[in-house]
């Protein structure tokens, strides 16, 4: 089998073998055309093919409504930070963000730069960003209120999407895109960098329906603005077509190997109860979201013993299962268990921190 | 040898055969960490060497003074478009353009979306952009001179770049870079889209120089600032992973295999030749461009007779040589050899084109 490990990464993380595996056959010939799909041109039949059927894929497994279009954009969600407010802002709007987390700080600080109004709707900041916030009082007249559907650092996500009173989402979903169902309804724009859930690092999905489109100002980059790329169906100017095509791969596994958003939401439950059930029945891991915000992607854990961790995180490496280590700006202990991130690897995550907690606890 | 074609596609463009080689081979296991490039952490140790390297050898084979930086961003050639004068002008600063074709036209339309004051010193669209326009008068108080050095739709080259009594110069060279010896010190910054010559879509070369960097404002989105790029050596955000280790491989070929930069200009030469100087003997075939103009990466003709040429570029193709067809602003035909299309490809091109003579001059 290669040798491969488990791999916990945060992102860039796993991806399904059976994928790799497709496209390491064809990596030389890619079918048939006697080129790389590195080296076939963007405006190539054999590409547009890949191009299409990503986002009709993408389409039919959100169950995406007609007035929804699917883009594959380049520069990551930290680029979205800034398109978004200078696409959707109007003239004298405001928009009303949540902070749960370094992402949304992120994002925030890219409206002050351009000297739009941002109103802070609700924050978890005071209990360093552990829990989702409830009962959040939104202004009836924001542009779009703008959330982190999953909190790759501190370990929470959204279980349920808070009720604006018609004011559209707009949501940074990188680390939790396509393991749920979703509906897309209250949405007016939804973003994500693939390397966590899609595919590798290097593309963005990016979901936005027409009545957001209408909002797009004259006078912006042809590159920034977001009806370029709906105009050109993604392909104004030569997209990152390698990435694209692991897209497709990905969500065609999804679709027919994984069960669609059903199937893989029910193993990712499994996943992530088998972690927490496990971490809650002693003292000696201790998760750091609180019960009902946990996230089901990027389970984040301190141990009871924290000078342990270093040990913990080196002695899972010297056992196969890699990128255990908390972000830098937290420390402690992180499991992203991604789509790719299959039931097996996370039952050999379990058995090992039995036998850690055995020899250490 | 895989089915593998001649490819003279203008871009996403041939590959070396043995960097593809490389990859496939470790596509599954990267460096024996058990996991592909595409599932490794951009922070980790093993990815900052691939980044390193590559940034290392770019200097390298450049012979890069001490002020020049090198940054892999995403968003290809045309987020330069707008990132340069957001970046390089200040108020009330205005920028000498020289317009020798579409890519060059695309670039002038975005300064003035943006509002900033734009002078084309010169242009070639008096004759459909056939030639490199000599003798420019610039303004001495102009931020920046912007030239494409290669036109890939035109077919055209800049032999010898403009005197500009020391304003700098800022040059798009997505489609000629690292294919001949360069003196970077007239250079304030240089780009290239990395899908001609040195990688796969997805990634874009800058070269920026230090008193470049010194004119960049506050204010700008984190993303569009080449300071953020240059402070976090350009991962500042999740960076294009793949498309930059391909680079780092494509370069390494240059360097180890094909003699750097004067071993693969000899080759370039002599490849341009072979196809020039068989389509001067005779008037069936005729080069689009003026003969002191003409590109040694992008070799355009139309026959004598254009109505044979679809028939001319399918049985190219079914003689596996792939990618002869115009662009589709201009028509025609076009041949693009870039560093990775051999001396043999070009051969077996020339041969053809005999052939095809033979059977309908």
């Amino acid at each position: 089998m290669q040798n491969r490990i488990y791999n916990f990464n945060p992102g860039p993380a796993a991806l399904p073998l059976p994928v790799l595996e497709e496209i390491q056959a064809e990596f030389l010939n890619f079918k048939g055309s006697g080129m790389s799909i590195t080296e076939i041109s963007h405006r190539s039949k054999a590409f547009d093919e890949v191009l299409n059927d990503a986002v009709a894929r993408v389409k039919r497994i959100l169950s995406l409504p007609e007035n929804y279009h699917v883009l594959f954009l380049q520069g990551g969600a930290s680029s979205q930070f800034y398109q978004v407010p200078m696409n959707l802002m109007g003239p004298g709007d405001t928009a009303d963000y949540i902070d749960t987390g370094i992402w949304s700080a992120k994002a925030i600080k890219e409206v002050n730069i351009l000297e739009r109004s941002v109103n802070v709707a609700a924050s978890s900041e005071d209990r360093n960003y552990c829990y989702i916030p409830k009962d959040i009082k939104f202004n009836p007249e924001a542009a779009y209120v703008y959330l982190v559907t999953n909190n790759t650092i501190k370990g929470t996500q959204w279980a349920e999407f808070p009720e604006t009173g018609g004011v559209p989402l707009v949501a940074d979903m990188s680390s939790d895109i396509l393991s749920r169902a979703l509906d897309v309804s209250p949405f007016g724009l939804i973003y994500a960098g693939a390397q966590k859930n899609l595919g590798p690092a290097g593309v963005t999905l990016v979901i936005i329906r027409d009545d957001m489109l209408d909002r797009v100002p004259d006078g912006l980059p042809s590159m920034v603005s977001y009806k370029t790329h709906v105009d050109k169906n993604s392909s104004y100017n030569t997209p990152p077509c390698f990435a694209i095509y692991v897209v497709q791969l990905v969500v065609k596994w999804l679709e027919e190997k994984m069960g669609g958003l059903e199937g893989v939401a029910r193993v990712n439950d499994q996943k992530a109860s088998l972690l927490y059930d496990f971490m809650d029945g002693d003292e000696f891991y201790r998760p750091t979201a609180d019960k009902d915000s946990r996230s089901r992607m990027n389970v984040t854990f301190r141990l009871a013993d924290e000078e342990l961790e270093p040990k913990f995180v080196a002695e899972a490496l010297e056992n196969g299962l890699n990128g255990l280590k908390g972000h830098r700006s937290v420390g402690g202990c992180r499991a992203s268990i991604y789509n790719a991130v299959s039931l097996e690897a996370v039952q050999s995550l379990v058995e090992f921190m039995k036998e850690f907690f055995r020899t250490n606890g």
